[in-house]
């Protein structure tokens, strides 16, 4: 039967090639004092952030700018939100990859806070944030988090102390997601690559997570079926292909209201902790992971016997998904989940995923990243063991 | 490539047995005083009203309550918003089939104006609604029209010089969608027929749109999947059977979200001036037309050649999920629409789906209902001749 769900807003969805220009009219629903979030240089770089500037002039749209580069900490979003706490924002803008975006939903929904973002992150501090914000827009930049569907901002400290964690609230959904394929035609592969793994980690994580429901179910598949086709090519001379980086793009959005939705498993309950400890990109930590990860939930599955069989089948799915057979017996489904590890194992390979110890992360630390790791919606129990020979077989 | 797409808004959905009993304390985010829009007297029959009444008095909350029977009126809507209009309304909640969710739709977005809800209906007023509205929260009790996931709200007034229109705005998509399947146990045989074949209809035009999307065409598909699988159940012995409500119940749902984003084709095209013309409930309209319709559009798209092939495959694939059959192979794609015209024709004997000549439409109305027909967002191009010739076949 199908089980009770919950499924929460998401954002006005705009999406495909050039509609960024959309964003102008847009604006004026919110007023004519915008914050505009970005990223290091590379809008500069592309030509686009010229474009807008002089869309914003044309229309007399007055606009702070203010960038972000690397993963936001508090302090940053503290002090954005400081900054701009008495201007009368009436819009803010995220246009960059999911740190940018992330960072942009923080300021949207800390400018009309007093105290430091710290209170409210799970975890962290002991406030709950009530959902007021600045309204927001989210423009991704690569195809990767998916931030511009989700209702949370992940923010993170870096050291011995670090964490990475979450702002959390439904109404922290984007007000609107625009989606334009042609702001990723840029984007190198080797961060194409990353991304585009975190993406796939999503939507895997969100399809076999123990909160799926129907609808994540549909819509995951469709997101993994979009980019299996499309990760390799995104990395390669086909990488200014509209046409790929559109599948890209719109995969990357459906992880984000899957995993909104479905929750994620033992890959991000690994990333936040790894990430909070060291400076490593989420994308390589989910991608670098995700085969290990994957076939440790097979192997813990198939010890469960009949309680493991709608996990198995559910991983045996994706694998026939990756290889385009769509009717999966039942007697194929270890096949199929062999498979499904093997090609994710080609991608890493092919992708050239960087191993955790290329980040300075050594045998002496897996202790450490195992204690502080969760397990999230993963589709079985693991191990305290089990979660440290999955670092270990990354290191 | 994915085309260019847009995606509203979609409620907060809290789906599943016994998620009525989440409605009271969602309410007092809202407010101390509800509207509360019913319709004829199941929900009193089936002990549920007592049991809302016991709860609202239990948590002190004040309320009003109307009841709508048929499909709302313009002089119906106008009449409960005037009354209701200087009541301090916090929320309004619609609980019943279709036509309840869209009067109480419809209540929730006139009590803020101070004229007639015809001057915003498509077609008939010539202003626009803003959107402003009390908030709203729609509580299905058929596994029908969707209502609860869409932006509009069809409004009737039957007669000679007879419409069905719709008011629309992207704010009009209910704050919070409740799906308990509980509440459609008791839903009679032949209404449950009606309605399922009318959310079907909804999934397979919004399927076959020209405005489909990939996020659209995912939903479509699971929705189609478990209506396909309970349709004929939910109208037997196994009427009673919490998984096969359950499953028209999601249906249902999904086909509210693929109409408001994809939307719709001939079969509702059709249904507006019927509707509009004769009293006959609107899912034996849909149900009556569906296989008729199907029929022809596949007609009309084998006639086209190359440009007809995206619009076969997809009416092909939905042939193949009906007979269980996911690998269609393009040599095969003439026999699967076959079989889809041949599963639909079956469903509306099986279902005993009245013709159009028992509710009194005869072969001399089959021109004034052709010349005010519409094709929506059909995948082809339809002729009057086409569009009487479905009719015709239907008398």
């Amino acid at each position: 039967m199908i089980p009770s769900f919950n499924f929460t807003r998401i954002p006005q969805i705009i999406f495909g090639f050039g509609s960024l220009c959309k964003l102008f009219d847009l604006i004026l629903n919110y007023g004519n004092n915008v914050l505009v979030i970005t990223g290091g240089s590379s809008l500069e770089r592309s030509g686009k952030w010229e474009e807008i500037v002089a869309n914003f002039e044309d229309r007399k749209i007055a606009y702070e700018h203010a960038s972000v580069r690397g993963e936001p900490t508090p302090t940053i979003i503290d002090n954005y939100a400081s900054e701009f706490r008495n201007k009368k924002i009436d819009l803010v803008i995220g246009i960059g990859g999911g740190s940018v975006i992330d960072a942009a939903k923080a300021i949207s929904a800390m400018i009309p806070k007093q105290d430091s973002i710290k209170n409210y992150l799970e975890g962290i501090g002991n406030k709950e944030h009530d959902g007021e914000k600045v309204a927001f827009i989210g423009i991704p930049t690569t195809s990767g988090t998916g931030s511009e569907a989700t209702k949370n901002a992940v923010i993170s400290e870096i050291g011995p102390k670090g964490f990475k964690s979450s702002l959390r609230h439904d109404n922290l959904v984007p007000d609107i997601a625009i989606i334009d394929p042609d702001l990723m035609i840029t984007c190198p592969p080797p961060i194409t690559a990353a991304c585009g793994l975190d993406a796939f980690t999503q939507l895997l994580e969100s399809y076999v997570s123990i909160n799926a429901s129907p609808i994540t179910d549909a819509l995951a598949l469709s997101g993994m079926k979009y980019i299996k086709d499309n990760i390799i090519l995104a990395c390669s001379d086909s990488a200014p292909d509209l046409h790929v980086r559109t599948a890209m793009a719109y995969g990357s959005l459906i992880s984000g209201i899957t995993l909104a939705n479905a929750g994620l498993g033992v890959v991000h309950g690994l990333a936040s902790p790894i990430g909070g400890f060291f400076e490593i990109p989420h994308g390589i930590v989910c991608g670098t992971l995700l085969a290990e990860a994957t076939k440790m939930n097979i192997k813990r599955l198939q010890e469960k016997g009949s309680l493991g069989k709608m996990g198995l089948k559910k991983h045996a799915e994706i694998g026939g998904l990756l290889v385009g057979e769509k009717c999966i017996e039942e007697k194929n489904i270890t096949n199929y989940c062999t498979t499904l590890v093997e090609v994710l194992e080609k991608w890493i390979d092919e992708l050239r995923i960087d191993r955790l110890g290329k980040y300075g992360i050594t045998v002496n630390d897996v202790e450490k990243i195992a204690n502080k790791a969760g397990l999230k919606n993963n589709p079985v129990s693991l191990s305290k063991e089990d979660i440290k020979e999955i670092i270990l077989n990354r290191l």
